[in-house]
């Protein structure tokens, strides 16, 4: 096979797998687009069927009528198609419909974050082994390119650190409250009415979305394997007005971060709110707004923004997929694939370095500095600030340690809680992006 | 030719033209990541030889001293070189070594804008003939991964418009006298003692590197042709300590842009300083750092930060591109290649649609004003922001213009110039980034 000649020389046949917000913005763009698509790739991409769950839906979609259909395993299975993109969502029949596209000839092109971070090495490998390609893109960060940067610009340097703003419900919520010092469930609420949150906010809220893309980021940067299950997860709700305001005082402000690190022979990947400094690059990231900010040992620190989902900006991620596993089909060859080749240890969560800021009421009076300092002494914790504010017989100490074991940091709260003078601990919060 | 298995099995012979600070530290990190990159190719990346002008020099690099030569032809010509990486700079003798290094069979990683901008077209399709890889991600925005995302993850996008701070020197000079209220020769003598701009630094001040990564950023973007010749330039050397100060009041900061736009028809490309609005991601990019705004139909607005010059950040991008280019040699394929397929008509800034920030210093008398919007009606350009101020028998009216062809406003400004009543036309800028 000469490479420099294209081996396929017909339309190129694509399968959409689901019709919804997405599905239907990357038909609208496939048919739309077709000419500047055709030129792109160097031949024509025919949109040949859409397997939807239901046909007597009205869709607001100019596609004739006979591509739907219902059987999507029939449809992916049938033989010619060039590309399958599944934008079902979930773990099956998601799955089974890519194993199966796989196996029959086609490449893959998916936004399903979930299947990708619970099963990604089985459908990597599925990938190699039809010899076609897995792309998604889409599933981290929706239009904003990251997987391709991750797996192949940076491919020559030793990515340490990402930071990320994945979920763009979090960080519409959490800005709500700093902007306008709503609380949570005020915030929330409104998010809800304009749409930014669903009804059922839970996978949003309690950080399963971010931690499923922390896997996904985390495998692609340090060329390892992470799971969703090796994601520590820690979601918004608990965050409250004080802690908003809290960080304010300290010149921060609160996000949901996605943080995955590695040591020379480990990683770690976990997912909760953190105070990061205004001066941060991340802090200015608003609304519905995502971002990833990655530190390279070589590049240094480098930042990706843009819209995190939605319709156009999904399909978006989708359709530069297409094209490039497309390119391919048109030469009959495929990309590198999986660029898994460490087998880095998952360390817990505990064993990750990070600072806490604590605000502890106390009773005012002599010799609780002295007890409170010797608690975070005793776990080896090093305070870095310590402001005292009084409370008519009360006062409100505010810790800000020094970087520790986040075990020895989470001791030393429980510690706290059991001290006599110790009224409450009303808030912790880990604090990121140096300070 | 089964492309699953490698058509290769030995190590991939890499030749490094040029070791100044990136050469040096493409060399370190080739020979320190070996092993890394050995796993991350699928074989080992050997570097066989080094193009230097004098064998002489002292280097702080650990690599045996029969690899330099000062016979870069015969280096890339041996026959047996698998990937060339190019870090001399400049035109000639750069272009003769690529194209030689193409014929002879080799992949190509470049770091030349200047080269690229003006001859990128010619060293394309030198490899597609060659059906080598020609890769130039280090041209851009130093370690920022932007061709890549353009050429392939925007590909089945529409790109609107490209707004880049790519130049660093200039960056670090406004920022200064955005900070700390210095002028520009101040600045600019501050950033030459401290390593940010060199002892000639006409080429940063100017625009001129500016403007080649505009051409390329352009190409890319829209799929077209734009060469170096094609920008409108204009530098920073004129941008005073008083432009600054009106920007600020207007809740705007001056950056040194590069834009790229596109109609239906036509593209434009232009390089000059301009107000931005601090809301605009733009406007937190500070010091030496680089950043690209992207809007695209679907996608919406991206941005891509980063460290825009340095030897490691430089490294960093284009062993990038020895990774991707050496997996592609290892199944002895190669890239799609230039994406370019559009011929879109290069439009003069004349005919960009721009807005302005105009200060004109006037007699203070009755009747002014009305002569003055008299001026701006005549040439159809309409008056968003008027401010006056008194100064004694003069006043100073500080205007910001709606949108409308720069020609008409250029030609505003100059009738301005003509009249009586005014002593001064004090600052002129153009407002970019919507406000």
């Amino acid at each position: 096979m000469n490479p420099s000649e294209p081996s396929v020389d017909r339309p190129l046949r694509i399968a959409l797998l689901g019709c919804g917000v997405v599905g239907t913005e990357v038909a609208r763009l496939l048919t739309r687009d077709a000419d500047e698509l055709a030129r792109r790739v160097g031949l024509p991409l025919e949109l040949v069927g859409i397997a939807v769950r239901r046909l007597d839906r009205d869709r607001d979609l100019d596609v004739p009528a006979e591509l739907f259909t219902t059987d999507a395993l029939g449809l992916v299975t049938r033989g010619d198609i060039d590309v399958v993109v599944e934008v079902i969502g979930g773990i099956e029949p998601a799955r089974e419909l890519i194993l199966a596209a796989l196996e029959a000839g086609a490449s893959v092109v998916t936004a399903n974050k979930a299947l990708v971070a619970e099963d990604g090495a089985r459908l990597s490998a599925a990938a190699t082994k039809a010899e076609r390609d897995l792309s998604f893109e889409a599933a981290v960060a929706g239009a904003i390119p990251i997987v391709r940067p991750l797996r192949e610009s940076l491919a020559g340097d030793r990515v340490q650190r990402v930071l990320g703003i994945v979920n763009g419900t979090t960080n519409y919520v959490l800005d709500q409250m700093t902007t306008l010092g709503q609380g949570f469930s005020e915030a929330l609420e409104e998010a809800q009415r304009l749409g930014y949150a669903e009804a059922d906010p839970t996978a949003d809220i309690e950080g399963f979305d971010a931690a499923a893309k922390a896997a996904i980021l985390a495998s692609l940067a340090f060329h390892t394997r992470v799971s969703l299950g090796d994601v520590h997860r820690e979601g918004i709700s608990d965050v409250t007005a004080a802690d908003v305001r809290s960080a304010a005082e300290m010149g921060c402000v609160v996000k949901l971060l996605a943080i995955c690190e590695r040591t020379e022979t480990s990683v770690g990947a976990r997912v909760h709110p953190a105070m990061i400094p205004l001066e941060h690059p991340l802090a200015s990231v608003r609304g519905a707004y995502n971002a990833v900010f990655v530190e390279s040992e070589a590049a240094g620190q480098l930042m990706f923004y843009g819209p995190g989902a939605g319709g156009a900006p999904t399909a978006s991620a989708i359709l530069g997929d297409v094209v490039s596993v497309a390119r391919n089909r048109v030469r009959e060859i495929f990309g590198p694939g999986e660029t898994t080749h460490a087998d880095l240890e998952v360390i817990d969560v505990g064993r990750a370095r990070t600072r806490y800021h604590v605000a502890i009421d106390v009773q005012d009076r002599a010799g609780v500095l002295a007890v409170i300092a010797q608690e975070f002494a005793r776990f080896d914790v090093s305070i870095k600030n310590l402001r005292q504010e009084g409370h008519g017989s009360d006062a409100q100490l505010v810790i800000v340690t020094h970087e520790a074991e986040d075990a020895s940091l989470a001791a030393t709260v429980e510690a706290l809680r059991g001290l006599d003078i110790v009224r409450d601990v009303s808030s912790v919060m880990r604090v990121e992006g140096g300070i």
